[in-house]
C-alpha cells in the first residue's frame, strides 16, 4: 500500500515510464488488474500502490497521458495520488472506457505485462488476457499487443535516488538487528530461539518482512540442516559447528536480503578451523570475481559464470541457484538475474545490467561436520562497477 | 502461509478436489506458479500454503495421486505438508519432470486456473499459461486444456467445518473489536482516531487484516464523505450524524468482514430521527428479502434481485455494487456471487449457491446531511436457508 510518501514515489516512477517507453518504441503501456486481494500485479505498487476491487486498467502512453480506469469506488484513492491525468470511475463495466481510451490513443503497440521469464512482468492473469481480447476483437489493436517485459525490467530495475535511499534504509535497519543479536547468541540455542529473537527486534521496530515470516530469519545450525526455504526449527547451535542466517526486512515498501554467519568455537580455538577458513575464502573469492565483473553493458549470466568458475575451480559443488538477484519493492525483484543459463530462468540471464541496478550476491556451500556458510550481500551498479549498499561480512563473526 | 493447523486443513481441501474431479469429470488439476512473493495463485493456499521461489507445479488427478514438482529449495516445505503423495525437487528446469507426470497419467483434460469472472479460479499468469502451452506442444496433451472454473469454485465455496469455525473465530474477534471499541467512542472523534483505536486492538490480540489495513477499517463520520474504497481521514463524529465502520479481521488464515453503525444522539434525542430509522428499516427489509430466498440450488443474481427490489421499490436509490459476495481465505473469496448480471461480474452472478457457502450480506445508503448506513452481516448456506454466523446488527448503536 501507498505510505505517505509513496504518492511521489509513484509519480516519479510514472515520468520515468514514459521515458521508457520512447527509448523503447512503445506507444501503450497497459497494465490491467482486478480484485488485488486475489491477484496482484507487482506492477501495481510500482504504478498506483492502490487496492483495486474490480477490474482496472492503468494507461501510460508515450506522449505522457496517464490513465486510470477503475471502479467507481476504487477511484477515490487513486484520485488522492495526483499521479494520473485521468481518473475515470465507472459502475457496471470498465470496457467501454477502455475501448474508447484505446481509441483515443490509437497506438501502434500496447505492451502488457506477461513474460515467460520475468515474474515481475508478469501480473497479467490468462483470464483478464482472454477479457481483454475479447475487449479489443475485431479492432485493429487486437493484433498490436506486446509483451512489457523490456519496459518493467527498465522501469523496476533502474532504481531512482529515493528508491536507492529507501533500500538502504532496509539494509541498515537489517545490519542493526544482525548486530542487536550477535551479542546474545550462545552455544546450545534453536534455530526457533534465534528467529524469535529477531522477529521480537523486527516487531519493535515496526518493520515489515523481506518474505515470509516463517522463513524470514532463515535459520541454519550445524551441519545436519538441509538448507533450502524450510523455516527455522529444534536444532540447537553448538560449539565446534556454524550458524547461518539468511534475513531481510521490508521498510517503507522496500526490501533488504542479507545473510550472515557465525562460527561458535570450540574448546581451546581462538579461531575458525582450517575447513570453515578455507570454504570462507573460496566463497568469497567467487563473489569478489563476480563483483570484479559486474557493470553496465555486461549480461546476467556472465557475471553468475565468473563467479561460479571461481568457485568450482577451488574444489567446491557448483551452486543450484544463481549468484544474485535483483533488490527493491520485493525481496526478488525480477528483471535480469546473475544467473547460469537453466531452463528454469528463462531469458532472464541474458538481460544487460544496467546502471541504478541493485542485486544481492550470494553463493554458499555447506562446510562437513560444520554447518552452512552462505555470503550473501547488496550492491548497487555504478556508472563503472558496484557500490557495496551493504557492509561485507569479510569476517567470520565468532561466538565464544 | 502454512499455520501449525493449516496442514490439516491443506489435506482435507486436497480430499474434497479428488471428489470434486469426479464429479466435474476432469481428469487432472494443475496449478502453476513462480515467485510466489511476486505474482501469488490463491490457490495454492488452499492446497499447499507454501511459497515457491521457482517456477513450480501441483497436480491433482482424479484418481487421487497428489503430484508436487518445485524447486530442489521449496521441496522441504511442501514434503513437511505431507499432503503430496510425491514431491519432485528439479534443479535446472521444471519442464522434463512436468511432461513426464502428465505422460504417466495420461489425463483427457487437464484443468489450469484461469477465468474470465472469478479472480479466484484465475492465478495463472499469462506468461506462465505461454510457458506451458510451448512444453506441451506436439503432444495431444496442448489441446485438452480447460478452465478449472467450477473445481475452483466448488473446492473454494464449499466450506468444510473446520474452515467455518475458522470464519466463525474471525467474526467473534470482529465482533469484540466493535463492543471494545463502542463505549470510547465520542462527538467530535476523527475517522483516523477511530481506526487508530481498532488497529491497537487488532495489533494487541495478534490479528492480521481482512484487506490492506489503511483501508481496514473504513470509517465514515457524517454526511461529507465520499464513500468507497478510500480510508479514514481528518472528518469528525457529530452529534445528529452517523459513523459507520467497514472491518474485517484475518485469524489463523481466514476472514470476518462486517459493517457497524452508530448515530449519535443530539441535544434532547433519545432515539434516532425518523430519516435515519426509515433508511435503517429499508436497508434490512431488502437485506431480508435477499435472505428469504438464500439457499442452495438458487442462482446468485437471483438472491441479488430480490434485495435490490425491496430497496429501490422503497424508494432509495439503487447500490451499485453486489448484495454479497463469498468469504475465506480471503475477504472477497471470489466464485458465485449475489451480485446483479453487470458485465464486470462476468459469469459470476450466474453460479448457483450451494451448501456450505459463506456469503456477506450488505447494502447501505446515504443519508442526507447525516452520514452513510451500511448493512454488512456474514452468514452461512445451509440445506435449506442460511445460519448467521455474526450477530446482526438489528438495531442502530446510539452514541450519546
Amino acid at each position: 500500500m501507498t505510505h505517505p510518501a509513496g504518492a511521489a514515489l509513484v509519480a516519479q516512477k510514472l515520468d520515468q515510464a514514459v521515458a521508457i517507453l520512447g527509448e523503447q518504441n512503445v506507444d501503450l503501456w497497459l497494465t490491467l488488474v482486478r480484485e488485488t486481494l486475489l491477484t496482484s500485479d507487482p506492477c501495481l505498487d510500482l504504478i498506483a500502490g492502490t487496492y483495486c476491487a474490480w477490474q482496472g486498467a492503468f494507461l501510460i502512453s508515450r506522449t505522457g497521458e496517464r490513465i486510470a480506469i477503475v471502479g467507481r469506488f476504487d477511484a477515490a484513492s487513486v484520485e488522492q495520488l495526483g499521479a494520473y491525468s485521468e481518473v475515470v470511475g465507472y459502475d457496471k463495466s470498465l470496457r467501454p472506457a477502455l475501448r474508447s481510451a484505446i481509441e483515443r490513443l490509437a497506438p501502434r503497440s500496447i505492451a502488457l505485462n506477461y513474460s515467460e521469464s520475468d515474474p515481475a512482468a508478469d501480473g497479467l492473469t490468462h483470464g483478464l488476457w482472454l477479457l481483454l481480447s475479447e475487449t479489443l476483437a475485431g479492432s485493429p489493436y487486437a493484433d498490436r499487443l506486446v509483451s512489457s517485459e523490456k519496459i518493467v525490467n527498465a522501469l523496476r530495475g533502474r532504481k531512482s535516488a529515493a528508491e536507492v535511499a529507501r533500500i538502504r534504509g532496509a539494509i541498515e535497519a537489517t545490519e542493526e538487528i544482525y548486530a542487536d543479536v550477535t551479542p546474545r547468541l550462545a552455544p546450545e540455542m534453536s534455530e526457533l530461539e534465534i528467529a524469535a529473537l529477531m522477529h521480537a527486534d523486527v516487531s519493535h521496530r515496526g518493520l515489515g518482512y523481506a518474505w515470509e515470516r516463517d522463513h524470514c530469519p532463515a535459520v541454519n545450525a550445524g551441519p545436519d540442516k538441509e538448507v533450502g526455504h524450510s523455516g527455522p526449527g529444534e536444532l540447537r547451535t553448538h560449539h565446534g559447528e556454524l550458524l547461518h542466517v539468511d534475513f531481510g526486512v521490508e521498510r517503507e515498501e522496500y526490501c533488504s536480503d542479507l545473510q550472515r554467519v557465525w562460527y561458535f568455537l570450540a574448546d581451546g580455538e581462538t579461531a575458525p578451523p582450517p575447513d570453515v577458513v578455507r570454504a570462507w575464502d573460496a566463497l568469497w573469492a567467487a563473489v569478489d570475481a563476480g563483483i570484479a565483473v559486474l557493470r553496465p553493458g555486461i549480461a546476467g549470466w556472465e557475471v553468475d559464470s565468473a563467479a561460479r568458475e571461481s568457485l568450482t575451480g577451488a574444489g567446491y559443488p557448483e551452486p543450484m541457484y544463481a549468484l544474485g538477484h535483483q533488490l527493491g519493492r520485493s525481496a526478488h525483484d525480477g528483471g535480469t538475474v546473475l544467473a547460469p543459463r537453466w531452463d528454469r530462468y528463462g531469458a532472464a540471464p541474458f538481460g544487460i545490467v544496467e546502471e541504478g541496478n541493485v542485486f544481492t550476491v550470494e553463493y554458499g556451500t555447506a562446510v562437513p561436520g560444520r554447518g552452512y556458510i552462505g555470503l550473501e550481500e547488496d550492491v548497487l551498479v555504478t556508472s563503472d562497477g558496484v557500490e557495496w549498499l551493504s557492509t561485507p561480512q569479510r569476517e567470520l563473526w565468532l561466538v565464544p
